[in-house]
């Protein structure tokens, strides 16, 4: 119906490894795994964390995952290799760590560049808080302005896209939700930041996420779409469409309707309860492509657009539920 | 498909009267609202607040609405009537007030038989507290059981279905789930307790509904099921299947399994933004008679009842996803 | 130990009618519950709602008002006159009734000044939605927007402080939270627009409220602050540190270093539960007396400075709490 | 002001790690993490994990544990040996692992009697499902009794605490609350059978934490305390009284009425953000023995019985307000 391209999280690749490496000793690695991916039909691109995931130079690493049959959407910074980094990235107390936060991030850009695929998603989870009283709020956001701009600036070619979280690991974070990060990038200020938005996240941050993906839209670039599901109280990385599943397809029109053509990237947790992913991920992709094709019934219909003008919510539950719920 | 009882709220038809009464002054009457719910294409019932709806006496109340086309599936209790009971009903402090909320059930369950409608939902929304340093938390457990099992007692004959709910008015209530309902009432042994359900309700104290359902149907009767729709965060009062379509689904089979017979009663509020009742009630009946066609088609699937055996989730959201998406 | 103006909620003076009025029959009017806050030692202001108060010419109401020994500090919007607001004001579907919302709202601003109080608290709960596909999210930030700067244009020399909440009464509003509030505010770009932040709003809105309160500093203008409690689900209305001492403390700490300098008004709720409003009043003046000499003896601490420097959560925690908590 | 045995997270002691062994390579054994928590001033006891922290013959560990200044509270059982525990312990759906779950319960609880600490907690986090349709609600509840019954027949001298938790590791857990828990206990039917509250987990299961530990009380024994604070969204595992100061305190108080004389066990996490787990140990026995003297001082005072008796909110809080905040 549509064509759109699948992107996934590498490490969901290490669950149930049994039914994928009978003989396995250890745990897989990071190129067996894309092996691993590579076996989901419809799945189209992987996404890279730096620098866990760097086991071999950049270009050559995008060579051999290319001929493994994926590409790659872009990379992902974490910052775990540093115990330091427990207490923030840019906002880290010490000024060292937080030196050391932002030239990882621009090494991970370079790597991105490398590795051809211009996009390096951050989710600055470790910038944050527990408590009250811990952190001096105008310094630490000062600081998170900061490292937000000279990461940007150090290549205006490659897009940085910012994942929000409402929290985890830290109780709370400073860049928790679409309003908040769209804040810090106006305050930061250079062209080639941008939003991603993971459905999960956004339930939890209380969003309604086709109306936070709008508010990107209009303000910044929306450059990530993760999505996944969850019960709207932490980052469950439930299937697609498990729990929310009008408001997923409220989502995939929304964003459509706004020229997004980036990857849809699904960001589940089979791992969690031993789930196998090539199965997983496969229902994740027959499901969105369910929803396009409901997404495409709605928009050949113009009561929906009428009843959207009227604000008419009955008129318009008993229209999407025709296009919806089956009834053969 | 399946044949039902539907009830609902009547004073859900209070909502945009323009619609209904070009000419109306004012409110309408309580038999008015009735008028205009026999008007809803599919309703067979009405539930009515004790004593609010009663506006004559209750045996000629009964033939009046019956009169109208529809059948009365119980009396709700509501404690309004008495500021007093602002802070309590089978626990306010005051001992007066306590007698007067237990005399005043016992007359609506008196109304409830004359009416022929044996079945009465006692919603202890006032009996909770909002503050730590309230409530001696030992001594109000033991008013709200001798509560309960004074108003059992008072006929036996008569079923009284404990309407569970977390909060609101009360910052806290004392029965905000399932599991405290159920224990409420082990201590209070009369055999004619049972529970009523509310979707919503059960959302945003946390529990699954279909697992709520059953645990109920384990160790009292499931006497009433409240159908829409929220957040998972209060009472949004919301069309069924509005936002958690699957959750619905679960729960309407795993009652149908567990031989719920009674009527399925929205609990809605068209009302809060003005919607028309009538078409929000008929949209109401479509998605659960919808959603009821869904649960036929998955019980003549026995691959469901193997992956639940399995507990593979992923093999099930196939599944339930082929019986409940549209593909046409 | 400091002086400030405190306001409060002029609604709440109807709660326990019989301990002020014994032989009242019915309610109280307006000017009987501002003759009643005038009771409450250590209350300064009132806040009024437009048009709901205004039983009297406003310049006249001013000077009565002001004779029973209160002043105003301002002026609220109230969208409740007519029952086509409940589908929005600013971004109601029907283009007259957005109109009559401007209108009115501009009528509140003249009669502002015309008190001599002139700040304009709005608060949008109608303009949000209930359900998935009911709002053209574009079209509805749109005339959000546009009614909002101008109605802040209608009077540059009055105040325009916008209330942010999370919902209610629709399930979801369009300005939930101080982030979205203040890219509102930028795309208004009026200069006298600013924010209100409510303490339980914000507690539910996921926000930590020092940091709320810091981030509408840098941008914008915090024009009110109420304050109250609540356990972070929904507006519990509860007395001021009833739940979250520490960061209440945190916030009036914080709004102080901001140089905050309007009213500290309470938003609460004796009258839900029927508690005395002059002791609730009293009570909350009391408690936040008792914050505001706990953080005096925090800013005479120079440990505190240097435990934030380091994000020391322990220090702090131990700081704080040999300021806090009582040892006597 | 009162004597108490204070445990604590034994894991904790794994955070910061140069602050206390400077040449540290790799992690510290169990042995060493226990020398390390020896050394925070005022603390009595430590649970162990069985069986991660069974390095040596159960019996031998307790000798070295006791030389070391420290008793053992009692053993808590993880099943995390297995990645097949991952879905399920008592309710996996293959049948050998239920066996093995069981069975390796009972080894664990032989080591609690060889240790000397005839006390097992037994947290079933592993129990649950994360999506609809996943579960046979029946099958699972029968198996989740089954279990819970035989662990807790295979030693009638052995006290077995069950500790409940809403979520994490599953998204749901069949034991989510003290009800749901106490419904359980009563189902399985054995003396030996109680609850541990954790703090954090009352909260965000919605609870009020003394509330639900008088339910317990009432039904079943309460063997368990865990103390920390948290934002009532998840398990934060921050420092007792940071944020919900005011209900720790009357959770304290009401235990102690209720007779608890277990000990108080710090289930925190400063490894999260790298806190000294030796401060952090300390700064909570501060805070829970400023709180049990604000207690004391509340005891000693019966206006606050007369207000409990009167559910008069605001006398109460003003009462605890003058012992609980200090105005020196």
């Amino acid at each position: 119906v549509t064509t759109s391209r699948f992107a996934t999280r590498l490490n969901s690749f290490g669950s149930a490894p049994q039914l994928f490496w009978p003989d396995l000793q250890g745990k897989p690695t990071m190129l067996q795994m894309v092996e691993r991916a590579a076996t989901v039909k419809g799945l189209t691109d992987l996404d890279l964390n730096f620098p866990d995931h760097m086991s071999q130079p950049p270009k050559e690493l995008g060579r051999r995952i290319r001929g493994l049959g994926l590409s790659i959407n872009g990379l992902a910074m974490r910052y775990y290799t540093h115990s330091g980094f427990k207490r923030g990235a840019f906002t880290n107390p010490e000024k060292s760590v937080r030196r050391e936060a932002i030239e990882l991030t621009k090494r991970g850009i370079d790597a991105a560049r490398a590795v051809g695929a211009p996009l390096m998603t951050i989710w600055l989870g470790q910038d944050g808080f527990d408590y009250n009283f811990q952190l001096d709020y105008a310094q630490a956001w000062e600081w998170e302005i900061d490292g937000i701009r000279e990461v940007a600036e150090h290549d205006p070619e490659c897009s940085i896209s910012i994942e929000y979280k409402p929290d985890e690991p830290r109780a709370q974070s400073l860049l928790r939700d679409a309003a908040t990060t769209l804040l810090a990038i106006a305050d930061a200020g250079a062209p080639n930041l941008g939003v991603t938005m993971d459905f999960a996240h956004s339930l939890y941050a209380g969003e309604q996420p086709a109306f936070a993906a709008h508010l990107i839209h209009r303000r910044a670039k929306l450059l990530g779409v993760h999505l996944n599901d969850a019960y709207a109280k932490r980052d469950d990385g439930l299937m697609v469409g498990a729990v929310h599943l009008r408001s997923t397809l409220e989502l995939l029109r929304q964003i459509r309707k706004d020229g997004y053509d980036g990857a849809l990237y699904f960001d589940t947790f089979p791992d969690v309860s031993g789930l196998d992913p090539v199965a997983e991920c496969e229902a994740n992709i027959a499901t969105v492509n369910r929803l396009l094709a409901v997404a495409d019934r709605l928009d050949g219909d113009n009561r929906l657009g009428e009843a959207l003008g009227r604000q008419d919510a009955v008129a318009s539950q008993r229209i999407v539920n025709e296009a919806l719920i089956g009834s053969n």
